[in-house]
């Protein structure tokens, strides 16, 4: 490889802000990036017209390089039985919060298809970076994005995906431990998750690929940030670290449920949208031990009872069926704004390095 | 803390080898030890006598410090419900292979109660150092090894352990996240594992706890020891890391395992033992995923069923039912004698160090 993260990237530090659909502004992505690392927004959950705003709105705040990330999950498969037997499953949690669950689930996101208007507002807007997360765009999309300059970065969680992002021709790849806070990045959810932790995978994935391997999943500071470059890693995405920035949109909820303790567990849990994602464990998560045995509907069909439960225990006070995504570093998260937050990291790593 | 932990166990470099009770042998101890890491024996499993033995050998081989570590799990509730069920399950496998299962689960190893004969041995070789796992003796015993001289430590898989381990004045703690190969060691494998990976554990665990604090799971080179270092531990144990070695007692099946090729997963599963302890992904692996639903009867009872089917198994040329413990970084396997091993260690670690 001839050009490092910083230079491939043309950032200061090889710090990337995760993207973090629902959490990720441009406000705190256009402070990551003007405080030198790259800036991240989480559009998979977004239209097309809300992700153009995103982005012409993350220009606005910067001229530096930011991240523009998608979903590629297979659109889910339908079946009555399993979706009809998880609503069943979940009443008596709506009805704890006087609900009802909602009488058939929805397909709340539609995945990247590598085509069509998105693709088209990707084109025209030209972020520096897009990345992928839950698989990948075909190979016409990504020869066209690539054509435009842009560069494209997607999640691996094990040296198959990885060896499939290198092939495709994408320039760095996200190594996503098991640690992660979020939705695992898995190709494939109903494969079976081996689960490696951050520094085997950054590990594995440096032996056997040629370009750059970013380590994501449970690094939390400059110490966690040097760790991993000491492990081989070639930068470093945090996304947890960021959750109370004052420029992430976590809500009141997720963020008291953050501060109620420094010793937070979190749980790795399908049943809140559908596919495998790191919580605080809440009572959603409880909820999905006791239910473990029981089909959930694939993403996002899930996510669409998932939300509207977590609505209905919020108006009645109750935070403990949030998404409240984070992952297993969240004990040593700290508030401040996004800008001090890089420029602490920064400072903390160089101290690791001597 | 007023010593380093190289200090505290007078030894020059802030290696211990993981003692692996059926793997480690004196000659893989006192190789590590006289190479200037801590040598351990696992006697977990060993009578008095044979723990004695080892202990008598070692010390003829080696003049540093070593370490002996001791199972102190909670003797296993009998339930002939659970025990017949699970036989039952097993017979299939065992038919496989034209063998029985046992007739009845039998205790083939007794905890360490923290008195009787173990401790009067123990007190009467007084090894350097005495570690614990699953769990820790009474307070009388800790006392007692000691007003002896002897420095202790145990297993934490999570903060609650380790205020545990550090409140009944053991010197220092294990800290042995997910990826750790081998058995969990949890004091109490009822409990919600939360899965915490070792850079999440050993940050953690610095910032609440003021004894040494050595990183345990997934670390196979010098970069993975300059990476915990980083972080913060105080030093890492490696054990996958010597399953090759000439002196582990590794046998010829365990070996052929590893060497099979060379992105072998690990899965963690309850099934081969009683309780969770991570495996190179085999045919009991799947078993146990198959079989999710079954109560696994504790340790050790499990483990005298998984022992005679691996033994069925490799009667007939299988190799698949083995209790092949080995941690997520077991791709990062290398050959060589355990001097020479100890020695790249540290020369890598060294180059980390810059």
């Amino acid at each position: 490889m001839s050009l490092s993260l910083t230079q491939l990237l043309a950032i200061d530090f090889p710090l990337i802000q995760a993207p973090m659909a629902g959490v990720s502004t441009p406000e705190l992505a256009a402070a990551v990036s003007n405080a030198g690392g790259l800036g991240s927004l989480g559009l998979g959950a977004s239209s097309v017209a809300q992700a153009e705003q995103s982005i012409v709105r993350t220009r606005a705040l910067t001229a530096r390089p930011f991240n523009v990330n998608l979903f590629c999950h297979r659109p889910p498969a339908r079946d009555n039985a399993v979706e009809s037997a998880w609503l069943a499953a979940c009443r008596p949690l709506f009805s704890r919060f006087a609900a009802e669950p909602p009488r058939a689930l929805a397909e709340i996101y539609t995945p990247f298809s590598g085509s069509g208007d998105m693709l088209d507002m990707l084109l025209a807007q030209a972020p520096a970076v897009v990345s992928f997360h839950f698989g990948l765009p075909d190979a016409a999309a990504i020869a066209t994005l690539r054509a435009k300059g842009i560069l494209l970065s997607a999640t691996a969680t094990n040296l198959a995906e990885a060896r499939q992002i290198q092939a495709s021709g994408i320039d760095v790849i996200i190594a996503q431990g098991f640690e992660a806070g979020g939705h695992r990045g898995m190709f494939d959810p109903q494969a079976v998750d081996y689960q490696t932790g951050t520094l085997a995978l950054v590990q594995l994935l440096k032996r056997h690929l040629a370009i750059p391997v970013v380590a994501a999943g449970g690094i939390m500071d400059g110490a966690g940030i040097g760790a991993m470059m000491t492990a081989g890693a070639d930068g470093a995405q945090l996304g947890t670290a960021f959750l109370l920035c004052p420029e992430s949109a976590a809500d009141e909820s997720y963020r008291r449920a953050i501060r109620a303790r420094r010793e937070t567990p979190t749980w790795m849990t399908a049943a809140i949208s559908g596919r495998p994602a790191r919580c605080i464990d809440n009572d959603f998560c409880r909820f999905a031990r006791r239910a473990a045995d029981l089909a959930v509907p694939p993403y996002p069909l899930a996510y669409d009872a998932g939300k509207a439960l977590a609505a209905a225990a919020r108006a009645q006070g109750e935070d403990g069926f949030g998404a409240h995504w984070a992952g297993q570093g969240i004990n040593l998260i700290r508030e401040m704004p996004a800008a001090a937050l890089v420029a602490t990291l920064m400072e903390e790593y160089r101290r690791t390095e001597k």
